[in-house]
C-alpha cells in the first residue's frame, strides 16, 4: 500500500526546464527545517533554500511618498547555510547534468515515504560512466534534522577516478526577480561567527544583523569508502567541504550518508558555543539512529496521519495524485511543537518574502484542523505569541485592541502597499474564525480559556471600535480591504462584515463560558452586551433590484468590465490594468462574497446562493490561486457538480501543473489547501454550522467513489461516498464512543460499533451553468 | 509712492533663526531664473539654490510593493550653479553673522523695486570693522540675467585688508529632510562639462545624466577697485572664483557688480560651445547695459504690473504689507515668453521636488488670468506642450482622451502614492477650467481654436469615456480622489463631477465654435452630443435628511472625527493618523466641496452655500495651504465677514509668518494666490458667471477702503470699495471703450469716459459664525 504510481510524483530529464518548479514540488519540510528540492549536486538550480521556520533578516523599506504609520522594514525570510549540497567529480569533470551524456535521470517524490529518491546514471565529458542514486529526507520526528544518503557505482568496466564533497554552503546566491509577488532579495545576509571540522564531522555558526538571530547547522557522516580512498577537509567561514576521493573499481560502490542538524535562536536567546554544541548534538544522535532508522520512523509518522488523511479518488488517477501531493505537503508544513506556525509558502521557497499572510489562518488551519489539530493548534499559539505586537500596531493605527499584520515573520506589520495590507483588517476575524472553528471540531477548551478567548476578546475590541451604528441603526464597517485584492477601500465588504459579527459573537460566547479569564482581560458585561448589538446590527449589503448580495455596499453597482475584449495576454490583470481601473470595476480577482457563502453558510439561503453564485462566477477571473477552490465548494453545493470539478481540478494542479507560473517560488499551500477543502467541503459537502459537523454530499461524475477521513473531537471519521451513498465510520472508536453528525439535514449518529450508511442525497437542479468570464472558464475535465 | 514701509519687507539679525524661510521669502525670480534669498557669502544658509524654470534631473522611484504604471522615474530639482555668491575675508576672517560683532544687519525686500537690499555693519574676529551693503535684482526683461552690486566700506580709523571672492558655484550641498512633502536629494547632479575664465569674466558649464540636460552659466563683473588691489582667478570644474585682494582706507569703497547669465537646453537641443557663448554674451550685454539701467528697468517693469494688479487694505498695514507680498511674488514667477509654466513653489525652493501640481491651474493661474493673462497663456501653452506624455499616460493606464500628470517637471507622472496622485483626476478638470477662465476673461479666441481646444478635447475624451451612466441614468464618475487628500478613491466627488461638467460643456462649446479644427481633432456631432448628455446627467451627490451636499457619495455618513479628542500637536493630522483612518470619516483636510461652491457658483442656491458651508466648515482642519483662501470666499460670500477676514490673514501670512512651518523649502504660490483671491473674489465678490463678470462686494470691519485690479478682455478694471459705495473704472481706456460687468446682480456698464459708482450691496444676515473643528478656527484678527 502506498506505494503505487498514485504516491509518487516523478520527474525526469524531460522536465529539465522546470527546475524551479520541481525543487518547490520536491521540497521537504517538517514544519521546522525546510529544504528545497535542488538537486544534491546544487547545480543546475532554480533557486537553492534551506529555510528554518522563522529565521529571517530584515531590510528597509522606503516609498516614493512616505506616509504615517507605513512600515519602514520588513522581514524576509533567508536561506539557512544549505547542508543539502553532496558534489561530484568524475574523472575530474564535476557532475552536472547540462554537461556530458544522461542516460537515464529519474526523480521522485515518494508521498507515502517522505523521501526524494534520485536515480541517474550519466557519462562524463571525459567519457566515465556512474550510477548516482540518493535518497533524501527531511525528519518528522526529529525537528532538526535532515539527511541523505548518497551512492555511486561506475557503470562501466573501468575503473573511475571519483572525488565526494559534502558541503555546507552560506550565504548561496539568489536569483532577483522583478514581480511585485516575488522575494526581494538581500545579499550575503549571514555573518560568520565560527566554524570547525574534523574528521567528516563539522558546524557552521551565523548570524543576522538586523533581525539578530544565529543560526548554526552542524553535519556528520557514515562513509563506506573502499579501499584507498583518501579523506579530506575545507572549511572556511561560509563553506563546510568535507571530501573523499580515490579510484572506484567496477562492481564496488561509495557510499555516504549525511545528517544534518539545524537551529536558529535570538541572539540573545542563547549563546554561540551552546548552539553549536546543541546542532553537533543533534546531528551525532541522528547518526547514532542511524539513516534506516530515521527512514523507519518517517514512515510511521506519515503512516499515522494518512490513516486519517488520505483522501480516495477512484475513477481520476492524475487528481488522485494530485489531492495526494497536496496533502501531503499540508501534513509537513506544519508541526505540533514550538507554536510555530506556517507561512504562505511553508518552507518551500522564498516567494512572498517567506511571509505568513491570512492564507494560514482562512484556508490552511482550516483543513489542518481536520487532518492534524494539534498543528492548527501550535499555528493558533504562535498568533498569541505576537498579540503584543498587534497590540502594539492598533495604538500606531489609533485603533482599539488588536490589528494583526497582513504579512510578517516576526509578528510585526511589514505590507508596504496599505490598501491592500493594513486596510484588509478581515486577517483579525480570520485568526478568530480559525480559533472558533478548531475549538469546535476539537472541543479543546484550554486553548479557548487561554490563548483563545485573549485572541478573540483583542479582535472584538477592534471590531466594536472600528465599526459604527449609523442612524438607522445598522452596525457598518467601512474604508477597509476585503479579500478580493481587485477592490480596495471598500464600504461594508460583506465577507469583512459577516466574519466580524462571527469575531464578536464568538469572543461574547467564549466570554461568558470563561467569565473568570475573561474579568481578567478587563471584560465586563457591558463590553459583552456591546459586541452582541454590534454584530447583531451588522449590515449585509444587498442589491434589491438584481437579488443578489454586494461584494461591498455598491459593489452591483459599478461600471462591469469589458472581459470580451481581453485576450489570455491580459491575465493576470493586475500586470496590465492600474488599480484604477481595477477597483472602480465589477471585476473580482478571487472568490469574496462566495467566500463568505462558504465560512458563514447561515447567512444565506439557498436560493440567494444560487443567484449570488451565478453573479459572482460570471465577474470572478480567478488571478488568485486562493479563489478556485472556494468557488469548487459553492458550485458543488448548488450543484453544479461538473463546474465544481474543474474547479476542483485547477486547485489541485496548481502547484504541480504550475498553472500560475509562479511554483518557482514555493507552493502555494492554500491552494493546495483548497484542493482538500473542494473534495471534503464541496463533494463531501461537509460545513461546520454553529459547532454541528454537517454533510452533504454529492458525488461528481467523473468519480465512481470518493473517501476522506477527518478528526473530530477526538475521533477519526472516515467517509466513503460511492453513487449511491454514503458511508460514515469511526474505525478507531472504542465501541460505546458516539458521533452525532448531519447527512442531507437529517442528524445521524455513528458508533465505534457500527458505520452507518445513508442514501446518497438528491443533487438540486440548479438549471445551466452559470457563465465566467469570456475565456476564463477552468479548462474542461468532468 | 510704493516706497513706504508696506512695500518692504525686512529681516534683521532678530531674525537670524529664521534662515531657511527668509532665503524663500527673499527669493527673487523672473519666471525663468530664481535665486532664493541666501546671504550674499552664502554662509550661514538654510538652504541655497538657483534655478531654472524645468531645469531637473530623474531619480528612480522604487516601491515596497510595485504595482502596474506605477511611475518608476521621477524628476527632481537639482539647483543651477550658484552665482549668487560673494565672499569676503576682513583681515583674514571670512565674513560669517555667526562670528565677530554685528553692530548693525538688515535684509529689505523692496516689492516695488523688485530687490534684495543689504546692509550690514560687522566686526570681524580680529576688531577690523566693515560696513557691507548689496543689492540683488533676478531682472524681469531680461530672462537669463541676475546681477549683485556689492560694496564694501572700512568702518573704523585704520585701514583693513580685504579679499572679495566672487563664486560660481556648482553642486552646492543640499540639507536632507525626512518630510514627505520636501524634496528628494540627488548628490552631485552636475557632470561638468567645460570650465573657464579670464580676466573676471568665466563660464560653467554642466550636465545632468538621466534627464540629459545641459546648464551654463556665465559671469562677468565691474569692478572699482581703489589703487593697490591685486586680482585673481581661480576656476575649477565645479567652481568660478574671481577675486580681489588689497588694503582699504577709511573713506574709500570697494564696489563690485556682478552679472550673470543662466541657460538651459536639452542635451541635443544646441552644442555645448554655441551655449556657452550665448550665455557669455548675455552676461556681457547686461554689464555694457550696466547696473543702474538694470534697475531702472526693472523698476519700469514691476510700475507696470503694479498699475494693474496693486491692492489697497485701507486699515490692517501688516495685511497690506501681505497682500503686496503676495502679488510680487506671484508676478515675478511667472513668464509670458516660452511656453513656462509655475511649479507649485514658483522657483523660491526645492519642495515638492520643484513639481508643477495643480496648484498652477487650481490656483494660481486664475489670479494671473487676471493680473498677467499673458503668463497664463504661457502656462497653458506649457500644458499643451505636453499633452504627447499626458496621451501616452492615458494609454498606459488604459483610458481614452488625455492625463495630466498630478506632478512633473518633464510633462511625465512622478506621483509616487497613485492614490493621492494618479487617482486624483480632476487635474484634468482644472487644466480645462483654466483655459475656460483665460478665454473668458481675454477672449483670445487663437488660444482656444489652438492649444485650448485640444486641451479642452482631450480631457472631454477622458471624462466621456471614464465616467458612466447608472441605470437611472445619472453619470457617475467613481473611484477617484477629490482636492480633500484626507479622502481617497471615492465616488462621485462632487467638486470632481462638477468640473468635470464644465469641462465637457465648454469643449462642446469651443467645438461648436471652431468646427474646422474641432473636425480635424477627429470631433464630430456624435460625439459632441456625447459631451452634453453626459454634462447633463453628471450626478451630484446630495444628503435630503442633512439638507447638504455630499464631499463625495456617503460623506455625510461616515463616522465623525472626534476632534475634541486632540491637542494642537496632533495637527497635521497626516503626520499623527493613519490614512485607514483619515479616509474614512468625516475630517477634511482642504476645502473640496467649498471650493466647487467657489469654482462652480451657478450650481448652488445661496441656501444651499450656506448650510454646506457650515457643515464643512465644522469638518476641515486646513492641514493645507490650499484650503483658507477659498473658506474665506465662501465664509465672505455668505456673510460671515469676521471669519473670512480671519480666513483671508491665514491666507497672506502662511508664508511670511511662515505658519505651516515649511517656507523654508519655498514658497506656497497657491497660498499666495489666496491672499489675492480672499481679496477679490471674497471681498470684491468676483466670479465669472458664464464669461459674465460680476461683482457683489462686501468691506470687511478691519478695513476703511479696498482697492484691486484686474484685467478684463483688454481693458484695466479699478475696483474700490468703501464702507458706503463700490466705484468701477477704467483709468487707461479711450473714451468709447465700455465694460459691462454686474454688481450685486444688476447690469452695470463702465466706460472709458466715466466711472460708475453703486451703494454698497447689504450683506445678508447668515446667522451665528459656524463652528470650527475644535482649536482649528483661524486666529481672531477683524
Amino acid at each position: 500500500m502506498r506505494s503505487d504510481e498514485n504516491w509518487l510524483v516523478r520527474r525526469t530529464a524531460a522536465d529539465s526546464d522546470r527546475l524551479g518548479e520541481t525543487e518547490s514540488v520536491f521540497a521537504l519540510s517538517n514544519g521546522w527545517v525546510g529544504w528545497r528540492g535542488t538537486l544534491d549536486e546544487g547545480e543546475p538550480y532554480g533557486m537553492s533554500g534551506s529555510y528554518l521556520n522563522g529565521f529571517h533578516e530584515q531590510r528597509e523599506l522606503s516609498y516614493p511618498e512616505n506616509g504615517y504609520a507605513f512600515p519602514q522594514r520588513s522581514d524576509t525570510v533567508v536561506s539557512a547555510p544549505n547542508a543539502a549540497l553532496i558534489r561530484l567529480w568524475v574523472g575530474g569533470d564535476a557532475l552536472d547534468l547540462r554537461t556530458g551524456t544522461l542516460r537515464a535521470h529519474e526523480r521522485v517524490l515518494d508521498l507515502g515515504a517522505g523521501v526524494v529518491r534520485r536515480d541517474t546514471e550519466w557519462i562524463s565529458p571525459g567519457g566515465h560512466g556512474v550510477r548516482v542514486r540518493s535518497t533524501r529526507l527531511v525528519s518528522l520526528p526529529r525537528h532538526a534534522i535532515a539527511a541523505v544518503r548518497y551512492e555511486v557505482e561506475p557503470l562501466g568496466d573501468a575503473p573511475v577516478e571519483l572525488r565526494l564533497c559534502s558541503d555546507v554552503q552560506a550565504n548561496e546566491r539568489v536569483p532577483e526577480r522583478h514581480d511585485p509577488r516575488a522575494a526581494s532579495v538581500i545579499r550575503d545576509p549571514l555573518n560568520a561567527e565560527a566554524h570547525r571540522c574534523d574528521g567528516g564531522s563539522g558546524v557552521l555558526l551565523h548570524r543576522t544583523d538586523r533581525s539578530a538571530q544565529r543560526v548554526a547547522v552542524a553535519v556528520t557522516h557514515e562513509a563506506e569508502i573502499p579501499e584507498g580512498f583518501a579523506t579530506s577537509d575545507d572549511c572556511t567561514p561560509d563553506r563546510l567541504r568535507m571530501c573523499v576521493e580515490g579510484r572506484l573499481r567496477p562492481g564496488h560502490r561509495l557510499r555516504i550518508t549525511k545528517y544534518a542538524a539545524h537551529e536558529c535562536t535570538p541572539v540573545d536567546g542563547m549563546a554561540a558555543n551552546e548552539l553549536a554544541d546543541l546542532v553537533v548534538a543533534e546531528a551525532d544522535a541522528a547518526r547514532e539512529h542511524g539513516f534506516d532508522a530515521l527512514l523507519a520512523d518517517q514512515r510511521g509518522a506519515l503512516d499515522g496521519h494518512w490513516q486519517t488523511a488520505d483522501v480516495e479518488l477512484d475513477g481520476d488517477p492524475e487528481l488522485q495524485q494530485a489531492i495526494r501531493f497536496a496533502v501531503f505537503h499540508l501534513l509537513q508544513a506544519g508541526r505540533a511543537e514550538g507554536d510555530r506556525t506556517i507561512p504562505a509558502k511553508g518552507l518551500t521557497g522564498n516567494g512572498y518574502d517567506g511571509h505568513v499572510l491570512w492564507d494560514t489562518e482562512g484556508y490552511v488551519l482550516p483543513v489542518l484542523t481536520y487532518l492534524a489539530p494539534e498543528v492548527t493548534r501550535s499555528a493558533l499559539r504562535w498568533r498569541h505569541a505576537h498579540l503584543p505586537e498587534a497590540r502594539e500596531r492598533a495604538v500606531e493605527l489609533r485603533l482599539p485592541g488588536a490589528t494583526f499584520p497582513w504579512r510578517t515573520i516576526s509578528g510585526r506589520e511589514c505590507s508596504g502597499y496599505w490598501p491592500a495590507g493594513t486596510a484588509a483588517l478581515h486577517v483579525n476575524a480570520d485568526i478568530a474564525d480559525a480559533v472558533l472553528r478548531y475549538v469546535a471540531a476539537t472541543r479543546d477548551d484550554d486553548l479557548l480559556a487561554g490563548v483563545g478567548l485573549e485572541l478573540l476578546v483583542a479582535t472584538a475590541r477592534l471590531w466594536h471600535g472600528f465599526g459604527y451604528f449609523s442612524d438607522e441603526g445598522a452596525f457598518h464597517i467601512t474604508g477597509v480591504t476585503g479579500p478580493d485584492e481587485y477592490a480596495a477601500l471598500v464600504d461594508d465588504n460583506l465577507f469583512t462584515n459577516v466574519m466580524a459579527r462571527r469575531n464578536l459573537l464568538g469572543a461574547a460566547d467564549a466570554a461568558e463560558r470563561h467569565p473568570g479569564r475573561a474579568e481578567e482581560l478587563g471584560v465586563n458585561q457591558a463590553e459583552i452586551a456591546g459586541w452582541r448589538s454590534a454584530a447583531d446590527a451588522v449590515y449585509v449589503p444587498y442589491d434589491r433590484k438584481r437579488g443578489v448580495h454586494q461584494q461591498a455596499a455598491g459593489f452591483t453597482e459599478q461600471p462591469e468590465w469589458d472581459f470580451a475584449a481581453l485576450t489570455e495576454d491580459d491575465y493576470p490583470l493586475l500586470l496590465h490594468f492600474p488599480y484604477l481601473e481595477l477597483y472602480r470595476k465589477q471585476v473580482v480577482k478571487q472568490a469574496d462574497l462566495v467566500l463568505a457563502m462558504q465560512r458563514c453558510p447561515g447567512e444565506f439561503t439557498a436560493e440567494e446562493k444560487r443567484r449570488n453564485f451565478a453573479y459572482y462566477q460570471a465577474r470572478t477571473v480567478r488571478d488568485s490561486s486562493l479563489s478556485a477552490a472556494s468557488q469548487a465548494v459553492l458550485a458543488a453545493e448548488i450543484g453544479h457538480l461538473d463546474l465544481a470539478y474543474d474547479l476542483f481540478a485547477e486547485a489541485a494542479l496548481h502547484d504541480l501543473a504550475d498553472l500560475g507560473d509562479k511554483t518557482s517560488d514555493g507552493l502555494h499551500l492554500a491552494a493546495l489547501a483548497g484542493a482538500w477543502t473542494a473534495v471534503v467541503e464541496g463533494f463531501g459537502g461537509l460545513r461546520d454550522q454553529r459547532g454541528e459537523l454537517c454533510f452533504d454530499p454529492r458525488l461528481p461524475a467523473r468519480l465512481d467513489r470518493l473517501a476522506f477521513g477527518l478528526r473530530w473531537r477526538g475521533q477519526r471519521l472516515r467517509v466513503t461516498l460511492t453513487r449511491d451513498e454514503a458511508r460514515y465510520e469511526l474505525p478507531d472508536a472504542a465501541p460505546e464512543v458516539e458521533v452525532t453528525l448531519r447527512h442531507a439535514g437529517e442528524p445521524v449518529t455513528v458508533t465505534g460499533r457500527t458505520a452507518v450508511t445513508r442514501p446518497m442525497p438528491p443533487v438540486p437542479d440548479p438549471g445551466p451553468e452559470p457563465p465566467s468570464p469570456a475565456g476564463r472558464r477552468p479548462a474542461r475535465r468532468a
